[in-house]
C-alpha cells in the first residue's frame, strides 16, 4: 500500500464545516487504497489569538512558554479532525508532535527537526488507522515541547513524507496552486502545472505563503515530490519537484513581491574584517532576517553597507546598530521588493537589463538590486509595487497561455 | 525549605488580570521562603467551549480524542501563568501532566493517577524555579494523554502534595471556604473553620463543587492537610484534615443539596442473584452515576428497584433499561436531593426522625431516603429544595454562631 502524506493549513480547518470537508478529502485517498498520514495546523486564527493572549501579559514572553502555549492550537485541530473521521465511520488517531516521534533541536520558537521516530505512526497505520499528526511542533531530547516557527506545519508534512518514504506529499491550502504571481493583486496571474524546488524557493512568498521555504528545502534535500492544491476545490494543483519537463522555455516562471520592506544604510563603519560579521551576527542573534545586502567600499575611506529588512524589525535593528560607535545610520521605509524568478534565466543573458528597462519605462525608481542564478530582486517604492509586478508579468509573457494550463 | 502546593481553579485564572493576581498569590509564598508547586485548571469556560466544539462534530466523540482536546485548556493556563511570573521577575517553568511525571491508568476521560515521577519537578525546584503543573491530566504507560475527569485538577494538586510530601496543599477557589450550606441559596450559611475528610466527602457538592470528592479521598488516604480558600480575598479558609478539634458537639455540620435529580423505578425484574448486578454494571459501563438505590422484594413476586440519577443521564439510562425483557420502567424527574452531614450523627440517634419531622412540618413530601453513618439524604420535589435546606439549616442550629467563626 502506498503511504500518502496530506497537509491541511489553518484556513482549511478554520471551522467545524471545513474540518468535516477535510475529513472527506482524506477519505477519498483512503478509499483509493492508500495509507494516509495527515498533518494539520491550528484552526484559522487560533495561533494569532494565543499570541495576543501572551502579549497581554508580556512584551517579550519566554520562548519556551510560547511553545507550550502555541502547541495547543494544533492539538485542538488533530483531536477534532480525528472525531470528524470517526463520525464518518473511519478509524483515525491523533498524535501530538512528541507522540509522533518528531525530535527537534533544543531551540524554542524556531526549532529544526533532527529526526523522526516513525514506529508509533507505523503501528497505527498497520492497524488500518488514519494517523493525524499535529504540525508545527516537536520535542527535544530532554522532553521539552518545541515549535518549528511559522510555516512549520509544511515542514512537518515534508519531513514525515521523507521519513515514511511516502509516495506523495499533498499540501492542501486555500489557493489552487502556485501562480505566476499573486492573483489577489494581479488579475493576469496564472497557475503553474509544475515548478522546480529552486524556483519554488525563490517564489516562496507568492500566494500568501503557499509553501514555507524550509519545507521546500527539506523536500529538495530528500527529493519529496509535493503537490500544492486547494482543500476546497478538486482541480489538480502545482507539482513541485526536481526536474520539470514542461515550460522549460519560459525564462521567467513567476514574479514574487512583498511590501513592508525597509532599507537601512550604515555609513562610517571602521575598516577591518570583523566589522560586517559583527553587525550581521548581532542582527541574527536577535532573530532579525536581513534580506538584500549591498556593500560599497572605497579605499582609504570607511565602509558603508545597506541592507533590507522587514519593517516590523526596524525598531530592534536600530537598537542593535546603536551599540556601534561612530557610525551614521539612515533608513527608508515604505518600500517593497519585486523579484522575477525562473531557472531559464541562467542561460539567458540580458534578463536583468530587460527587467530594469521595463521598470524604467513605468517611471519606477530602483533603490536596490540583488541577483542570484534564478532570481533578480529589486527594491522599489511600496506604492509602485503592484504596477511593477503587472508590467513585469506582461513583459515576460506570463499573461499569455504559453504551453501552460489555464 | 518547605514545599507548598497551590491549586487555582478555572475561575481564578479566568482572565489575564486574574492570572496576574494568581501570580501575586504565588509570589507571597515564595517570598515566605517556600518552594512552590502550582497546579492550575483551564481558564474559565475553556473546557466547556472545547466540549461544545467536539459536540458540533459528534454526539459521542471518542474519549481518547476528547482527552487530546481538553488537555490543551490547562496547557494554555500554565504557559500564561509562567509568563506572568516571569514578568514580575520570578523564575517559573510550566509542565504538562506528562512532563510533570503524572502517570495514570489506561482509561480515557476519567483516569486515576497511579504514580508520580517527581524527578523533573525536583530538578526545577532545586534550580529555584516555581513549577507550574497542568491540572486534570496525565499520561499512560504507552504515552497516551489522559484526563482525570471534572475536578481532576484538585486531584492533581493533592496527589502532587502527597508525592512531594508537601507541608501544605492550598486549594484556591472562588469561595472563601467550606460553608454549612450553599450561600448562594441560603443567606444564613456560615463558613466552617475546620472539617474532617469524611464530612467534606459528604458535603462535596456544597458551594459549587468547591473540592472534588476524589481529591478529598486522596487527601484522606495520604493524610494531606488541605486548606480551601479564596484566590481573591486574603482571609483564612477552611482546613480539611483528619481530626477536628472544634465544633465536635455540632451534630450536623452542613447541608448539601443538588437539583436535576430523577428517580427511576424498574418493576417486574426476574428473580435471581444476577438481576441487580446486571442492571448496575450496564449503567456503570455507560458511565452513568447511580446515587441512591432502594430495593424492595416480596417473596414469590418479582423484584422492584428504584434508584436516583442525574437527570442528564436519563436518556441513556432508559436506553440501557430497554434491553431488559419483561420489565416495567417508570421515572420521575424535577426532583432534588437534600442531605444533612455530620460526624456527630453517629452517636446521636433520632437525627433522621428529626429531619423527617422538619420536612413534614414544611409540607415537603420525602420520595426517597438513604442513610450512611454521617449523612442522611432525602429526595424531594425540586421546587421544595431551597425551603427544605433553609428549614433544616435552622432546625440543626447552623444559623447560630455556635462555637464557630463567622
Amino acid at each position: 500500500m502506498a503511504v500518502i502524506v496530506q497537509k491541511f493549513g489553518g484556513t482549511s480547518v478554520g471551522s467545524i464545516e471545513r474540518i468535516q470537508n477535510v475529513a472527506s478529502r482524506i477519505i477519498e485517498e483512503v478509499e483509493n487504497g492508500n495509507d494516509v498520514v495527515v498533518v494539520v495546523s491550528a484552526m484559522g486564527k487560533t495561533t494569532d489569538e494565543l499570541v495576543q493572549l501572551a502579549k497581554q501579559i508580556s512584551n517579550q514572553p519566554s520562548k519556551r512558554e510560547m511553545d507550550m502555549l502555541l502547541s495547543t492550537g494544533e492539538q485542538v485541530s488533530i483531536a477534532l479532525l480525528a472525531m470528524a473521521l470517526h463520525e464518518k465511520g473511519y478509524q483515525a488517531v491523533s498524535l501530538t508532535g512528541w507522540q509522533a516521534g518528531i525530535k527537534t533541536e533544543d531551540v524554542h520558537g524556531n526549532a529544526r527537526i533532527i529526526d523522526i521516530d516513525t514506529s508509533r505512526i507505523y503501528k497505527y497505520l498497520q492497524k488500518g488507522k488514519i494517523v493525524i499528526v499535529a504540525g508545527f511542533q516537536g520535542m527535544t531530547e530532554s522532553g521539552e515541547i518545541t515549535t518549528l516557527g511559522r510555516g512549520g506545519s509544511d515542514t512537518t508534512a515534508v519531513a514525515l513524507a521523507a521519513a515514511l518514504r511516502a509516495d506523495k506529499c499533498d499540501i492542501y491550502t486555500d489557493v489552487t496552486g502556485v501562480f505566476t504571481t499573486d492573483p489577489r493583486y494581479v488579475k493576469a496571474a496564472r497557475k503553474l502545472q509544475e515548478i522546480s524546488y529552486d524556483e519554488m524557493l525563490e517564489l516562496a512568498n507568492l500566494g500568501a505563503g503557499v509553501l514555507h521555504p524550509r519545507a521546500v528545502e527539506f523536500a529538495k534535500n530528500y527529493q519529496v515530490t509535493l503537490e500544492v492544491r486547494s482543500s476546497m476545490e478538486k482541480e489538480r494543483g502545482t507539482i513541485v519537484k526536481e526536474d520539470i519537463s514542461m515550460e522549460q522555455h519560459l525564462i521567467v516562471r513567476g514574479i514574487a513581491f512583498e511590501d513592508q520592506v525597509t532599507r537601512v544604510t550604515v555609513q562610517g563603519l571602521p575598516k577591518g574584517l570583523q566589522t560586517l560579521p559583527t553587525i550581521f551576527t548581532a542582527l541574527a542573534n536577535r532573530g532579525i532576517n536581513v534580506d538584500i545586502i549591498i556593500q560599497s567600499m572605497t579605499s582609504n575611506e570607511a565602509t558603508s553597507v545597506s541592507f533590507s529588512i522587514s519593517t516590523e524589525d526596524l525598531h530592534e535593528t536600530l537598537q542593535v546598530l546603536q551599540s556601534l560607535q561612530g557610525v551614521k545610520v539612515e533608513y527608508e521605509s515604505r518600500l517593497a521588493k519585486v523579484s522575477i524568478v525562473g531557472s531559464g534565466m541562467i542561460s539567458n543573458p540580458g534578463v536583468a537589463a530587460q527587467m530594469f528597462q521595463v521598470l524604467a519605462d513605468c517611471g519606477i525608481e530602483i533603490k536596490m538590486v540583488s541577483t542570484s542564478e534564478i532570481k533578480i530582486s529589486t527594491v522599489v517604492a511600496q506604492e509602485k509595487m503592484v504596477a511593477a509586478v503587472e508590467a513585469l508579468h506582461e513583459a515576460f509573457q506570463l499573461d499569455e497561455k504559453t504551453a501552460v494550463n489555464s
